[in-house]
Order: structure tokens, then sequence, then C-alpha cells
């Protein structure tokens, strides 16, 4: 029997990119769909590509429009999930897609969000060392950013098993659906069109803390990140090229063999074959995660590469992936490896 | 049970597209994936974003290869798919995706191809007037171009409505997956992005003479097509604008409700609410046409516009689309009307 | 002795360009900058690519900034020219890149602009027959829409040489600096980037009376215009393809000499050799225009295509050509035909 | 008097975009053109933006053709430079656009060549410390690689100032025109557009010991560089993030002083103000070079970043700087710091 889901925020990219994936999602009937300065607009003029809720209507988000689901998904602006979370009662599945409980240190997230912490949920990366225990029968999750994706992905397996010095270096490029559908000028077309240009760099983006906070679990150690995101022409995907100094005695060999351990039996990290290089078209639309690592023996670092759709797998796919381990269903069903391409 | 499915010209970007579908189709099973000058290779090098089929390796295309299967689709150049298809057996399914067999009059064949006229199969646009009725049961599909895809579903009603002037001017941009996979100087991204160009003009296109037998069909009488191709920066997608004269005493109203009914009970052809216009984007990856129309009184003509994915419902999407009405199949099955955006 | 030149507006996407001219022009001194919401800013923050007036700053837009200037550009929204026009003296070169004083015929302006008609001042199309001409020694000078500029270009020959039937249709793809650069929603680089979409159908666009006034006067009739303008996924340029009905006895050499007479002194209008096309790419940062012209005999029509660039040629180009001509310098001077590309 | 320039290689896009600056350098005039296999062939149809050399033909890369011109630039595949140059009189001035004359070190060239070293000439990056000392009246110049003008003059400043750390880190993304015009299927618009991917990842890109060679000579002592360049969708451009350990005492005034100092008097690299970030696309079609620099105190590390025009600072405008340097002529003629943007 389908479980019932509302989406509140569902006029934005990671309601979008939601409720595409929960279409064809076999075990979910979608229920309420809410916003708030669209609410009372069609769909069909929010979403033009969702044809089949084309007539659905939003409605404001409020405790009412909520009650009465399975599960509830927040897209929402950093700091107002906990307030929605808090009129759903504890037996409903809540999936916050925002940033609101990902950080587990107080202190980091009062210093990246100039606001009072809300508290931690599970967090939903479930590849991560005890990732799924953490998830399973869970009724809260926290859904991971979508740089913290790529970069935990592509580094962990280094750090778990100790071949990576704990000064981790990041550039990563995103599309520019990462940055929301509130219209600003460095956004409009005309302006990413044919640019590439960073962003919070020198260590302020908020990706930052959770980015450590993963890869210093994975080490047992403090790691430290420097990141530097930059915004690409392209509408979607994230590549992460991510690399940490090689310990002494590591060889292209064993880490090679770190990361075939680390990802052989995972349904979406696909280590590629060794010569082939991760693309975020091949992972359009898709919950795969593409990785590939090299021992750049001359500059003593292992360099670790990452594909990830910012919307699939670094938002609602990650979600949905999520909400499949909390409900106990197959952790793969409505997601795919397959992109659409070219 | 399902079929089993073979693919002639699997490392193209018709072929890839066909595997993306085939993959998540729940009645067909994927069996042989022939190339000829990719024979040997990896599926996972050549269309990486199918990471389902990564460790599936390309045969030659040869009678053998394709022997044993129910259905046996073909992504091949325009003169070969003949001599393959006379050694597929009379009841196995064969789905010609390139031109062979689309053009009813030989004259036309020879004009714009310059060689011999292999034949006509049943086309593949269950849309068109009689369309369903000439694929039910059939062994032998020639799917549409896909410019005569977009140009058909968006003019036709008007024509089978007696609405239009015999004279229609077509000008469609198409994304760059629309010219293949081979290398070509003028093809190159860097050539493609910030350019639009036409190609073609002045006739010489052959998708015309596909576009003038459609519409000459619902007409009941010749219509000529002044058809402008032009490439456009992205990826993929069809807009075709066309036009028409508006016969005497045509509205705004009678025009409407001309494309109300013709497309009613279609399930891929979404006619938008007045004031919305058909976006490429919103129809990436999905096999849904988007068409909207306008009656332009001032300078008397009816505007009919369409947005396509032309790999998908301009290609393989298509093709599946007529495979399951041939199969005696639901039309939808494995397909959708979501596309992937933004 | 360089003129003194001032620019209101100079924080848009047309003020822009404009300043990227006059920065080479041997014969500007650039003056007061001025905006409105900018007013204050560095133009270092806002023009990020004018590096050598990186530290200028904004005026507020009001008569004492714009005051001793021998040439005022006018960038604004179309309404506010003619007042600020009013204030400057008659000797004063004032050339409004907005729409206020293009069109002759006040009922069209009142129609598509919904507010009384300003007036008409001397229009900045030096290549149209007559076009000169109007503009030596004025001082005031309407500088056309984009679109016109194209389309005017690409048929008035057909028009003037007797050639085409007075049913025009015009379909043109546009980048997207032609919206400017205020922030919506529709504009936002995860929007536009791979998707091509119409608005403005069904003969509601701004440029079409203006397109209509042009080539009625080429033609010496009444000329309608079936127009479809359409959003592409590009910074730059417009890429206009425009037909008309060959009136009996044209031929393709008619056609083709008609067009070569009507280019051969030309400075910027380039008609390609025979087999070529325009490509927006190539007028990239140019002023010029290319042009090429077919005649298609068997749907009986002259297909005539233009690429510009629409900042360049399509506004501030076109408004540095006029200027040249009214002060009497080199009309060329501070322009190229010379394209960035790739 | 004008110097007389040729050019072998002129169908590529770095001889391309030579062109495109020759074409307004007031220094030049625009001798000899050659190819090889587009020899015979007009300039209009190779490269359509340069429409005042459209009726030039291609002739073939000769000693005779080369002969009687001042000036000689070489746009040729690695290998063929110093075949040409010794035919060459030691009085004409050559410049070498391609990587055969950067390296000092002969086994370098080797080990990422696989050929003989054919010598060194003078470096062409006047910006570095004793730059353009180097160049005065040489009559031979070695052109740096796109990378590593990037590179160089983002991470100099701090090694030359004593504060980084020995290792740099260096993610670059560049625009497909830095991969040429020889049509290869991963170049294809198709592939290209959405999508970003890495190559030459683990240290193989032969960039590599170029910037090595430049950071050491300012550091004074060994400097190892992990690099990784990606290939971005976008025709032109280089953004380089480039980072290194800051060491023990620095601060991010010291680092700001040091930056300033050393671009103090470039009149083509412009340090932006804090807070304000590089992009290509402000510096498209520009010979300008923007840069930034952050000190992460919570990682340790001093990140630089650069952007430039791949084509024109990173080939060809650095190869006129030089030119004008050898030449005894204003360093700056015929280049500015004008991007074209949007």
């Amino acid at each position: 029997m389908a479980v019932r889901a509302a989406v509140a925020g569902a006029s934005g990219y990671a309601g979008g990119e939601l409720l595409r994936l929960l279409l064809t999602h076999p075990g979910v009937e979608i229920g309420a769909l809410s916003g708030n300065t669209n609410a009372g607009q069609r769909l069909g003029a929010l979403q033009p590509h969702l044809l089949p809720l084309a007539d659905r209507v939003l409605e404001p988000t409020t405790p009412e429009a909520l009650a009465g689901h399975d599960v509830v998904f927040l897209a929402l602006p950093h700091g107002q999930s906990a307030a929605v979370a808090e009129q759903l009662g504890d037996e409903v599945l809540v999936i916050d897609m925002g940033a609101d409980f990902r950080l587990k240190n107080a202190a980091d997230w009062e210093a990246f969000y100039g606001s009072p912490h809300a508290g931690t949920w599970p967090y939903g990366l479930p590849e991560l060392p005890g990732g799924r225990a953490a998830l399973e029968g869970s009724r809260r999750v926290a859904v991971p950013g979508c740089y913290p994706t790529a970069v935990s992905l592509a580094l962990f397996p280094a750090y778990a098993a100790g071949l990576a010095g704990t000064e981790a270096v990041v550039v990563a490029a995103s599309g520019t659906s990462g940055a929301g559908k509130s219209p600003k000028p460095h956004l409009l077309g005309s302006e990413v069109m044919g640019s590439m240009t960073p962003y919070g760099v020198g260590g302020g983006h908020r990706h930052t803390p959770e980015m450590i906070q993963n890869l210093s679990a994975a080490a047992g150690e403090r790691v430290t990140v420097s990141f530097t995101p930059t915004l690409a022409p392209m509408p979607r995907g994230i590549l992460a090229t991510c690399s940490a100094k090689a310990r002494p005695g590591v060889t292209a060999e064993s880490v090679r063999a770190a990361y075939e351990k680390a990802f052989a039996d995972e349904p979406f990290v696909h280590l590629l074959p060794e010569g082939q290089w991760p693309a975020t078209a091949s992972v359009y639309g898709s919950n795969a995660v593409q990785v590939q690592v090299a021992h750049d023996a001359a500059a003593g670092r292992i360099v670790a590469i990452s594909a990830i759709d910012n919307l699939t797998k670094g938002t609602a796919g990650g979600a949905v992936q999520s909400m499949n381990i909390a409900l106990g269903l197959d952790e793969t069903t409505g997601l795919t490896t397959i992109g659409v391409a070219p």
C-alpha cells in the first residue's frame, strides 16, 4: 500500500525534482503540495515539465495542509523547518531537504548560519560508514547538502582506509540550479552562460562544516577542508575535485583497492574503470554517483573526483533514498542510475 | 512475459536514448546490442550515462547477432535498413528509426536521398488521423523524422479542420544531438555554443517531403512547406514555429476548438493553457509534446508551435510508442510525460 | 577634437555595450555615466568587463548630470526618454536607444505601448533606402529595435526590388541579453540553458509595427508581418529567418542580384557567398550583419536570413554608427566587422 | 611603419584569435596566412567572424610562404615549430604559440611529450619577475601555455613574497576552444553542453612542468603542483583555483599586500577589490587577467583565483604582448582590458 507524501516547497527546484521522482515511485502517492508566495497557482505554470501534475494547485504551507500524510518533505529556506516539523506527529516521517538539522555541532551552525541551532537529525547519506543503520526506522531525516554529498562520497574511502592526510582541498563546480529559483542578477542566463566564477571563497561556504563533519568521522580525527565552490554554465550537476596528501606508503594500487572496497556493494555509487573520468552529463537526472580516483606520485596526493546531479542524488534523490530506508522499502525504489544524455 | 529486443546502432544518440527508455520498460528485455565501428567496445565507454548496461559489449551488426529477438530496432545510416530487415523474419517486429521507409512517393525519396526507394512501412505517428490503426499488429514500423514529428503534430489539426491555407511556413530550432555523434567541425562545442545558424535552407532538407506527406494527408489536398531548420545551442529539443494563412472566417475560438478536439484524448500531446508557450526544456527526456496555437488576426495567419525532445518523442520514444501499439501493449508503457528540468 | 558623450542608463546591457564601443572610439570622450537604482555604485561592480572604467561611479540621471555634453545616449525604459530629451538643448545630439521615437504612426504606438506617442525622430538604420540622408546633421536619432534591425536588413532588398509578396513571415531567435538585466524567473540561467521558447506570439510583440513601417516603406505598399520571437540559450545574437512569397517570374538569380546590389557598398552588411549561412557566433561583438538569401522554387518563397549581435548592430553599435553620420565622422569609426569567435 | 607579420596555422582557434587582434593592431600589417589541410581555402569559410579577411586564401606552410616577413607567428602542432623556425633568419621575430620551446628542462620535455627537446626560447610572460627583460629585443619568443598563464599569475606573488608552502594544488576549468578545432567525439556540442568533466588527472597534463618551472623560479625553491584540468561548457575562458599552505605568520593583510605590490603597475593584471571574484565572462575577448586572493585561516591556506580568456591572454594576446615588447612598441598596443559581456 502506498504511503502518502506531502511536499512543502513544491514550486522550487528541489521540490520540483522531488515530485519528478515521486511521480514514478511505486510506493508513494503524492498528497498535498504547498508553497508560500506561489500558493494558489497551478503547478503547470510553475513546473511545466511535470505534466501529470499540471492541474494541481499549490496550498499555503500550513499544519492543516500537511496533516494526514505518512511522509512530509520539507524544501524550505533554512531556519523554517523546525517550526513546521514540531507540528507534525512523531510517527510522521519528516524529511528535511534544507540545512537545519545536518550539523551536530551547534557552534558550527551558529557560526555559519547566524541563528540558534535547531538540533540534529539522522543524516541521509547511507553510503557513509554506519549511514544506513542511522536511517532504518527513523522518522526524521536531514538530507545532506549537495556539495557535501559529492565531496564526502569522493573522499571518505581515502580517510576510512587511513590513506589521506588531514588537510583536504576541494574545488567543486555546480550547475546554477543549486543557487535556487529566486531571481537574482548574477544568476541570469545572460550572466552565467559562458562564465565560470567562484563564490564563498576562503572558507565561507555553509557546506564546509558539513564536509568536515563527514570526513572527520570517516578519518577518526579532525580533517580540515579548503573548499572553493564555482558556478558553472549548466543547469545541473556537481563535479567535485578533491585531494589530500597521500600518507607514506600509499600506492596507486592501495588507493584503488580502498575505493573498490568502499563502493563494492553500493547501488548508486559507481567507481569508473581506470582511465574513465566522471562527467556531470552522465548522471543528469539520475541518482548515480560517478567516482574516479588517482594517485599523483609526483605531487604526493590522492585526487578523487565525483560527479552527481545536484538536484537528484544531491537533494531529492538522496531524500527518496533515505525515505526508502526509513520506511523499510528497497533502497533503490523509484530511483535509477540511468542518466539523460546527451 | 517480456519481449526480447535487439538494438542495431547502439552507440549513437538514437540508440542510446532507446536503451535509456527500454531499461525501464516493464515489457522488454534488452537483447543484442550492435554497432559497426564501435563493435567490441564496452557500452560503458560509449554511453556512460547508462550504468546498468556499462559492462555490455557491442557486437557487429550481423544477421546472427540480431537473430532470436521479438523486436529489432534499427538505428542505422539511411540506406542500410532494407538489407538488414530482409534477413529478419516477417514475424519479427522491425522498427526502423532511420528514413528509409517513411516516404510513400518513390520520386520524393530519390530526389532527396539520391538512391533507390526501399519501400514504405506503416508510419509511426499514432496521433495523426488513422495513425493508430496503421500500427496495430504491424511487424514493420517506420519511425518519423524528428522535425516531421514536431511539425506534423503542430499543424495537422489546422489542416484536418480545414482552417489553414495550403502554404505552410516552418522554422524549427533543433538541439545538436539531431545532427548525430559523428564528429564534424561545425558540431564542435566551441562552434555551437553561443550560436544559432540555419542549414538546408530553401527546400533542401530531407525532412521536407515527409512533412508535406503528413500535412497533405490531413488537408486532403496538396500542401507545400517552406522549411528552415536551425541549429540551436542546446543538446536536445526541437521548437517548431509553424504558420499558414487562416482561411476566411477563421477565429481564435475556432482554431482553439480544433486543437482541443484533436488532442483531447492524446496521452502525450499536451495543448497548453492559453497564455503559456511550449519550451523545449519542459519536455527534456520526456515523450510529451507541448503545443500552443494562436490566431494572428492582423497578419491573417494561424501560428502553431510545438516543443518535443528530438531524441525521445522525436526518435526513440516515438519508436517505443509504436512498438507498444504494434505489440498490443498499453501505448504509454515505459514512456512518460515528465520532463527533466531545469 | 573628441566629442564628449554622456550615457544615461549605464548599468544595463545596452549601456554597457555602448561603453565598450565608446572606449575604443577615437572621436569620443566618455563623460557622465548615470543610472537610477544603481546610482552611487562603482561601474566595476556593475560592468566588470569594462576594466578601464572600473572606478567610475554612477550618478543619478538628472539634467545636471547630463549637461555639458555634445552627445547624450539614452538607454532608458520606454516612456522616459522624452522628458530627459526636452531638458537637453537642441544643439546636443540625443540618441535614444529606447523605443519612444521610432514609430511614425501614433496609433501604432498607442496600441502597442499603451501610452501617448512622444513623437518621431530620424531613424537610425542608415542601410535602408534614404537612411543616411535622414541622419546627416541630425541632432536627434531613434535607434531601431534589435529585431527590426535584423529583419529589415534581411528583407528590404526583396521589397525594394519588387520581388516579394506583401505578407512576410518572420521567426527570430534572440539571445537572452535582449530581455535585459532586470532579474525575472524565466530569464534565470537554470531556465534558459537548454531551452528554446517563443513569446509574444500572434502579433503581440512591440517590434512588429516597426518592421511593418520599414518594409512597407521599402515596398511602397502595405506589408504585413507575422512575427514570432523566440528566446535562445545564448547571451547574445539574433538569427532572423524571414520569408515572403516570390512574385511571378522571380528566379534565384534575380533574388541574388537584388541583394548584391542592395549591399554592394555597405560597410557593415555582408552578403555571404552562396552556400554559406549566417551564424550569430560570427558576428559576436561586431557591428556586422551577415545575410544570405535563397529562392525556394518548390514552396514559391524567398527566404532571407540575417545574423546580428543584438547588443552591437542591434543596439549600441547602431547607435554609434548613427552618431558618426550625424556628426559627419566616417560612418565606421569605432566599429568593426570583426567578431569574437569561437 | 608597420611590421609585416605572417601566421602559420591560420585556420585554427589560436590563429584565428591572433588575426582578430592583429586586424586592429596599428603597428602590424598582416602578410601571409598559411595552413596545412586547409591550404587553398578562403579564410571566410574557415574563420567567418573575420570579415575583413574573408577573401584571403590560405597558402601551404612553406619557407617560401613565410619568407619576407618581420614577424612570424607559429600556431602549429607541437614538434613542428623547430623545423620551420630554422628556415627563418635570425633577424626575423619568431613567436611560437606552441609548446616546443617553453621548458628549460629537457628531461621534463621528453617525459611529457615523448620527443627530443627542441630548445628553450625567451618565455613570453612579462608579468613574471624578470619577464620583460627576457623579451626586450629578443627575436625568439615561446608563448606560455594557457593554463600556466592563468596559474602562474595567480600564484607567483604568494611565492615571490615567501608566503606559500611548496605544494600547490590547482583545479582549473577551461572552455572547449582550448582543446582545438580538430573534431573529436568528446568535444561535440552535444557532449560538452551541460557537462563538467576532468581530464589528465593525477599529474599527466603537459602544462604541469611549465607551472612548476614558473612557480619554482618565483619561490626560489622547488614547488610541486597537483594540477587537475576540467572541461567546462563554454567556448572560451579559464578559471584557475589555486591554493597552497600559508606559511606561519601569514595574514589576510600580508597576502593582500603581496598581490597589490605584484600587480600595481601591470597593465593587464587586475587585482579585484575585496569581495569581488573573477569571472571568465568578464575577460571574454580581452587580454585582461582578473585575480583575487583569500586567506582561509581555518584551513591554513592561501587561495588565489584567476580568470583569463584562454585564446587571448592565454595564447594570442600573450603573443602580441610579447611581440610588442620584443619590437620595442608600447606593450599594450593592439590589446585591451575590455571584455565582451554579457
